[in-house]
């Protein structure tokens, strides 16, 4: 268990990249939800060539936790929805089924979703002595990438203690993103990704809530930057090798990602479900295609609701109209789409496994392009 | 029945913009798809005040048909993909079930489906006496748009001629596209909408293939044109009233978006779903955010495999290997994206029922914005 | 237009088969459920050779409304599941994606499903003159089922006459069934099949609530009564011709079935799709096994709430709990069985087109069969 | 680990019990299907008092294997089918998506599933060091069941060596049933259910495939063999307790059931899909249906065809005709019905945690009521 040092880069808006048309909230996080809490545990050791079982190991596990108290006696509602199922992805069945999430969400790599699964239930059962004795089982909720180009990914690093660690740091306030946790061995569209954050605010007569978006970028495409071909411009994009250059090192097509809302709107399984179908529209803004081997998952859920795991049902709810979506819809786009680019500035080089290196970004050459089409805000 | 007549407005590449990676076929059309056939019929007639039941009518219906051939008789693999389920498209179900189209694909307006339903019913039953008689019935497919804000929607003025026509009059080459057939009334994103077309054919190391779309655009959100955001740079845009000028026109949110895809690649139901899948990432580079009520359905069909009505089953046939997708992915994304650029250049401004109007877009203003985002290629 | 004279064939009960272990409500009928009304119209003219597009018909319309106001400003919660999507029943994708039901439920023959909607957007029209002008459009739900073997099915003789007559038709109390209305032309199990209906009242500890189930029977398979193998000791079932005698005549194993199921219970749309999935495990204890060109669709509603058309969302409400939803789950499956029964019970014998005749199962050698399987409740 | 040594119980014909009309295979067994393997480890260990996380345990692991090669390297065309989603199974989405099975399948305990998932991708990983490497990852693919009543499921106490035994034990010819590996503790509509098997070959004049089935069954309901209602005359069944005695002890209504369907017949993706959502109706005549949480899957795969790791695609293949897939759906539901009667007929009686019994069927009561209902062949 590491935590990696890192330069400090900057976020999208800090360097004028400003996309959308609604407002952040005020941490422009998943976070701005309230009640929302993340935590991150990185597993980073070991350097130079792949031992398999042994390292380097360039991972780690990511919780996102709908609110501070026992989810699995309180539960929100939740739900799920697969773009391409080319993934390992677990739980969302169950989501899908019952309408509710009732643990934390967990990021992690590929080949870790069994262990890091049975080590939430485990916390679960820690907390809720009575799942499967007295009571009906758990469902653990994990999500996943394939970090494999830089980590030992068949060595499956993260063990229960970092996912303990994943979920008891998990706190309120601003979200570290980038190299971090569940994204410290991602890569996205050429450079690395990893963890990021975003959030939009409705104005007032829109329903004033919140939705925020945490995303897990690991896919590949063509970078686009508030509508700008950054990608092309910086010569790293999907199939230039059999475009423009055969001499050109091909990017990683294949990946995933995971998307996970949040909103304080008071929402339904199935309104939920229609919000998580919505993140790809923001992905695609920057680049996003849908590859083969991408598993792309997306998890919403709701804040503004508590479903008692012992009880009557659903509590009493005005639920937002279905009219009154749209806007909804939209900040998720949004948010999704700058959460990614948060994700990809906000992380740093990683020098992995038989040293592969993914870099981040260069800031300095995503600002010349940026300004080259006329797209910084002052 | 009426064809409009237009001055010559152009299409995206004709102007400079040039959106993807990946090369248009000859017409960058579906219609570069081999075999494919187009056709239109425009019903425009009336104008002023509204009369439900007799006018104005400004609407109409599009075939496209997968060959030139007996499609009940030889079908071809299809497959259907329900972004947005707020519509009322018909036919989906059955192709997903069976995995096969067939009966030429019709678009119209939303409250038309059914006349134009069972007038493809009774085109099919003219040309298979045996349907439902000595064989199974036939399984239309028509997909809709809302285009009751220039048309006298509730009129229903398609009728069973004018599908007729539309199918009839098919044929492979250059589509008419813009205000025409199912596109007569349409709006996008605040301006006028219709069928726009679009195509790309993959290098040989890519397999080689020609993708084809053809969309009929119908959309509410923030029009972006290779990513310059061409909507709020002309002031109009979803929520502006919201956000910047509470006095400003609300554009249209809902409406929805038809996207039919074509390809000479061996193809499969599961492939081609996978396929269709994807047309959404397109429709996101364009602005749209699949608002509430807008129905978002996506229909792909193969033309490299026939399966005959009577018979053994599938034929013999080497399908794309899962891996080789990707690209065919991509394909879809930049068709679909361009078809809607080409729907909006190519389409007219048209004066409707109650004197509403929907202007085209200015293309002058558009390439004004264009070059002041650096964004048009010599 | 015409009204089948029958003699008084009995229902299931009337005869002592009495399945399942929850009772009927009152009447055993899908009416039970407070404020469901059901109406007819059957369409039966001509006789001898088939002339396509004259006759003979024997075919109809049915109709299930939720309540008896106006249900596109009072919408009710709504759901639908596909078992078998061989089938061309439109309005399930938008019932889907928002959830409710916004017209009255009609069944009819599957040529006629394009002229039947469309009726029944004029009938919607008619009471709501914003529609498609001021306010959203209208989503038709019509389910089907093949009566070719009967009816002239090119013919699509049910007009908006009579789609108009079954829902104006539409009452309480007691439902008719049989070889009527949409049942007119359907097969079943060898036998002539129709409509049919039941339901359950759950006992006070389990909720109290009713389910009611309304089907229309035109399936293949091997007839089974409260698990006694009928078809097969009465020598008529699937794939006889295979296994015992060649010579026999091979019974229809496509065809359809359409299960519509209306509770009391306070029940949202996730809740109600699980309802509606339930349909197909009624069905099998009738013999029901799914043959590849049997359109199974399964639609559900609640009359518990009402969504208005203009308004600020789901009317608060506690829903039934998970937990609580497995006894209206067996409900489902009950009512489902036994409403099959009496469709086949109740049905008379039909001759249609080219002299084809589908018999009403004998009663009395029924009645052997059963006794002989010790198998009547006295 | 531990091999219960059990009385020779009958399996369901040897004792007259002769359901359906097709013909089962020789074994009428899932390993009718020609290089289809099955294995199993039971786990069970301790008594008395649960003291989670020591025991009793009363669990383990059955793995069903497509073929006897390298299944990562040699894929098969796999499905699966979610009729109810409260379940934690894994590796779905990806079947779905690719349509192709690449691990052996492993059936556990619900809360085992993480532990059991991990021990197949390192099975995986020892005999494909690419893995995660220099190609994709592996999707394991895990099923369970609830049974908790007897186990102590928090103790999770299937472990690597005992996935590893079930699947380095795995064989062709007659299969274990009963109270063994993954049904070693699982209950079934009120006595003792576990692991059950049978299978069906069709006519020559139908094809002449085998289809196989295996089920650990866990579920409530109402048993019915053959028809006839056991489960009501032998006074066990689903809410008796609110209908005929409230003093009755309630049966457990939950828990869950996998159905596993392998075929020689040549099956795509979206073929097997169709397989798969028959096995419902199959449970259906036992008297399942479907309680809330019950979570139901069911997987299906086809040994007729290989899908290479690296390779150009699907092989050449004639599928199975639309129309020709009927008699293997009525297969599959024939030969569910027996797997589930099979299981609760070889099972064993188990004493489990806390003394917790869950008896097997007592069969000569069972044959007592089979003979008043005149359902034994002789």
């Amino acid at each position: 268990m590491y935590c990696v040092s890192e330069e400090r880069r900057p976020r999208a808006r800090e360097i004028g990249i400003q996309t959308g048309i609604f407002s952040p909230g005020e941490l422009n996080s998943i976070t701005d939800v309230s009640g929302v809490m993340v935590g991150h545990c990185t597993v980073f050791h070991g350097e130079g060539k792949l031992v398999p079982g042994k390292g380097p190991a360039r991972t780690g596990v990511t919780s996102i936790l709908p609110h501070s108290g026992n989810v699995f006696r309180e539960k929100v509602p939740g739900a799920a929805c697969v773009f391409n199922g080319y993934g390992k992805s677990v739980g969302l069945q169950q989501m899908n089924e019952t309408g509710t999430l009732e643990t934390p969400i967990l990021l992690t790599n590929t080949l870790n979703v069994g262990i890091v699964a049975d080590a939430l239930v485990e916390w679960c059962i820690e907390r809720n002595d009575d799942i499967g004795i007295t009571t009906s089982t758990v469902n653990p909720v994990v999500g996943e990438v394939n970090d494999g180009y830089l980590n030992d990914i068949q060595g499956r690093h993260v063990r229960k203690e970092h996912v303990f660690a994943a979920i008891e740091g998990a706190k309120p306030g601003p979200v570290e993103e980038g190299s971090v946790g569940a994204g410290t061995g991602s890569s996205c569209l050429g450079w690395k990704g990893g963890i990021g954050t975003s959030s939009r605010v409705l104005p007032e007569s829109l329903g004033g809530y919140a939705v925020g978006v945490l995303v897990q970028s690991n896919f590949g495409g063509v970078l686009t930057v508030d509508g700008v071909p950054v990608g092309r411009r910086l010569g790293r994009f999907a199939y230039r090798d059999h475009l423009e250059d055969s001499s050109s090192e091909p990017i990683e097509e294949d990946g995933s990602v995971m998307v996970v809302i949040a909103s304080d709107a008071p929402l339904d399984h199935r309104q939920l479900r229609r919000l998580a179908a919505r993140a790809s529209l923001g992905l695609a803004r920057t680049g996003f295609y849908g590859s083969n081997g991408s598993g792309d998952f997306f998890l919403a859920f709701s804040t503004a609701l508590r479903i008692p795991h012992e009880g009557a049902g659903m509590l009493n709810a005005d639920l937002v109209a279905n009219d009154a979506m749209s806007a909804l819809f939209l900040a998720v786009v949004e948010a999704t789409e700058e959460a990614v680019l948060n994700s990809m500035l906000r992380a740093t080089t990683v020098v992995g496994r038989d040293g592969h290196v993914v870099e981040a970004i260069n800031i300095a050459e995503l600002l010349d392009v940026m300004r080259e089409f006329g797209r910084l805000v002052r």
